[in-house]
């Protein structure tokens, strides 16, 4: 693939982090938060490395600090996220290999940079949609219809994204974070038996529709995918551009912070387009 | 460049984030932390979302949540880090664009992905030795004494990673962050304005050592690349695969976390060998 | 005063601290969390100190660690937390005292425990109430009526807390942030200049009122209280056994975290009723 | 006791909170951070609250967010601390009650304020040094002389606080953190159960000495007194005021912050001197 490489363009594939931006919040986890440690007055007022006001003055420091879910943002599901019955892909089990500081196998840390075919298929659009209906789950002749009329064939590894549309919200986050549209349990079986996606992503917040299709299981495309497929699952990604410039195919190339034990973790894919 | 993408391996550049971690410590920034929100057991005992301990049993849930520095880990600096006389680069001026959230101007969801020719300068093994000395101090003729054995030529907007060796430490916090080797302010120079490279970066703490070579400027490479010369500086890099199997030029390919108004972002870096 | 404490009964007029709560979250501050960092299973698997399985499983050791926007929960502002045209009371401007850390002047390490004389009026059930009404401004008249109703005479350097009934919808974050009754401005001129109020509070989030009663000033309350009078306010106060035993005058007794250079914090005040 | 409080001077027992401040550290806990979310400058940059740049300039607005691990500073450890072999004091088992948000039941929430007699042992006096040595181990003989010589007999229900002298390093993290005096597992032995002590605390950081008296238990003075005896823990106070003033009686009052599940809370204590 790596031969096919088109110069040029190169997309950028995630959102901006930013105070009050959208997350999973239904579950009490930390919104995203950034403040800053130094700044070149203050440092002027407290001096914290004792070098005085003259050089604060003249040395302007900058310092900031994060604090955030790790679905927070563009993001990889691990494969830790999500278990059925206590235990995670590979049958490892919370209670042997999970400590206060997160998984002692299966964590973030283990997951390899990413580089890959990407195939994006764009439901809204092949629905004729600017973005699709809240709640509307994506079925598998959705993404039949979308790949045919994109004229793209899925193949064994790729990574294949899903456009819902919902990112024209993005900057709404209670537009954004409120039923949003998703992806139907048939559908994610489509993409992994029969398609051969190593993984599946999409731009909205959880991949998947709610409430779930079934009654024993919330969030059944999460666990059908990371428990019983072991594929990571990809959120919260930008593919306006991709979609404006009717990009399908393209070198799918990112790398997830490496946070030792995480269930997930933020990154920054990028898309190169194929020739 | 990217037409002479070597298949095969992908070199990570990025070093793991953990609790314990060495960090910038020396003027009271953040140490990086990881914390569980959701566990399979926990979930059981809290039902935050209201599912019920039958459910709860059966969809085993994971979510964690971190806090850090932004310069924490495989990062990279951006203009906005450090200034000169209360102004970044491009003259912008605290007082008018920074909030208490960040920069108005030039944070880091400005900085676009990186896909550009790395090069790797060993100077530990141009040295004959598997790590520089604390606080050695690289010079110019260090460097091209280095890039001579290596015999690569640096060109106009290459990224150069500078190897201390350092990384030998990482996993002993204390010995990885005291009185690290680092670039002068010569060598720093040799680079931008004789070589032409768009980013510098290391394998150490803060890419220059110290105590300054300056009696008015604590970190005058700092201030010499963000705020004279625009140069975003990378840091905290893992390069000690590509020196094992002698890797001195790849394709660099890196995209910051696009922190809203931040002056420096973690990220995970990966090399693509050239043909 | 402390002759006339009467034994028996100590209430306790704080609230609790938990995720969900409500706080002050219009301007994109910090909600509550907490968060383990050792449970007694965790510390088995993840071992911090080195001790071994067999003493982990022995000695069960539990962990939490909260992060929270110092105006959460019960509290008291300090003079810092609000001032005009750049100066807080006693003319300390911002540009001279405040660092990234604080203030260097006025920070809550310098306020005092409190013990002193507390009053309670009972607006609400004055006016035949359970909970004053969303958005109302309680006035002087009201004030006047309550206590009268009460039997009570204000005294310099008492401690005057208002209850408007609102902790009834504490449990309830969404209802006990939107829109509460607050303190009007002429209210508080009588409490400070007509009564000698020593320090204002009430059982809402905010003190006072919202929108605001003036054009240029979104906080009037505030910043008359904070900045032109030093007075400082209490906020999240839990009145309600208080007022179902009809304990309108106590010994007020109460000391906030010493958060240097912090313009407010938490505290748990408690009231012993006098004789 | 209420009757016999004597007025005027009110001690605070309580250090203050500020980066770089000593804490529990040895097992990874987050240090204390403070920073700022409002400043009257950033809020002008920000608009927050959209009330534009006139309003911002007038209304001068700080606010700070901190977080901390809740064993920092004065604070006070409820019996969710250590238990033995999985349970808490009552029998409580952390596999049925411990969330991942805390206890469901021995939370903090639970711990009433305590208004208490209080008697200061100023052990480092009675053996006529300022402080006593590193890791020295207090002595149930060392206890009996100090009340001895302070003519104070302690009674059931007290709440003992130990003066080892240690604060005088409080500004100095690294000093007052590493290999503190501390108490003895046979002098908490004496003080609760010879003499009725209902809590026990100290000016250090542990409470006890380090390494353990006890091959099996590493903490053995924390799980004699919380899960073998049901009785909390104070850590942290200051006691220079009181010892420089000869005071060893006193009215104790304090009330830990109510953070709900949690296993200790930051408070600041009071003392009055009785007559």
């Amino acid at each position: 693939m790596l031969s096919r490489l088109r110069g040029g363009r190169v997309y950028d594939l995630s959102v901006e982090y930013f105070i009050g931006m959208p997350s999973w919040q239904a579950a009490g986890d930390p919104h995203y938060r950034i403040w800053m440690t130094h700044t070149p007055h203050g440092t002027i007022v407290d001096d914290p490395l004792g070098t005085g006001k003259t050089m604060n003055g003249h040395v302007s420091y900058t310092g900031a600090a994060v604090s955030m879910y790790t679905h927070t943002g563009t993001h990889i599901d691990g494969l830790a996220h999500f278990g059925l019955n206590g235990r995670i892909w590979n049958g490892f089990e919370a209670g042997e290999h999970l400590g206060d500081r997160g998984w002692r196998v299966a964590g973030m840390e283990n997951m390899p940079p990413i580089v890959a075919r990407g195939i994006m298929l764009d439901v809204a659009s092949a629905k004729g949609l600017a973005m699709l209906p809240d709640g509307y789950r994506v079925s598998r002749e959705d993404l039949v219809a979308a790949a045919q009329r994109q004229q793209v064939r899925l193949r064994e590894g790729d990574v294949v994204l899903i456009r819902t549309g919902r990112m024209l919200h993005y900057e709404q986050a209670a537009a954004y974070m409120a039923n949003p549209p998703g992806l139907g349990l048939e559908a994610a079986r489509f993409l992994i038996e029969e398609s051969g996606a190593m993984i599946v992503g999409a731009d909205n917040l959880s991949l998947e529709a709610f409430p779930s299709e079934l009654a024993t299981d919330y969030v059944p495309v999460h666990t059908y995918l990371l428990a019983e497929q072991g594929a990571p699952i990809i959120e919260l990604t930008w593919l306006e551009d991709l979609a404006r410039d009717e990009v399908y195919e393209f070198a799918f190339i990112a790398a997830a912070l490496k946070l030792r034990g995480a269930d997930a973790a933020p990154f920054r894919p990028i898309a190169i387009p194929l020739r």
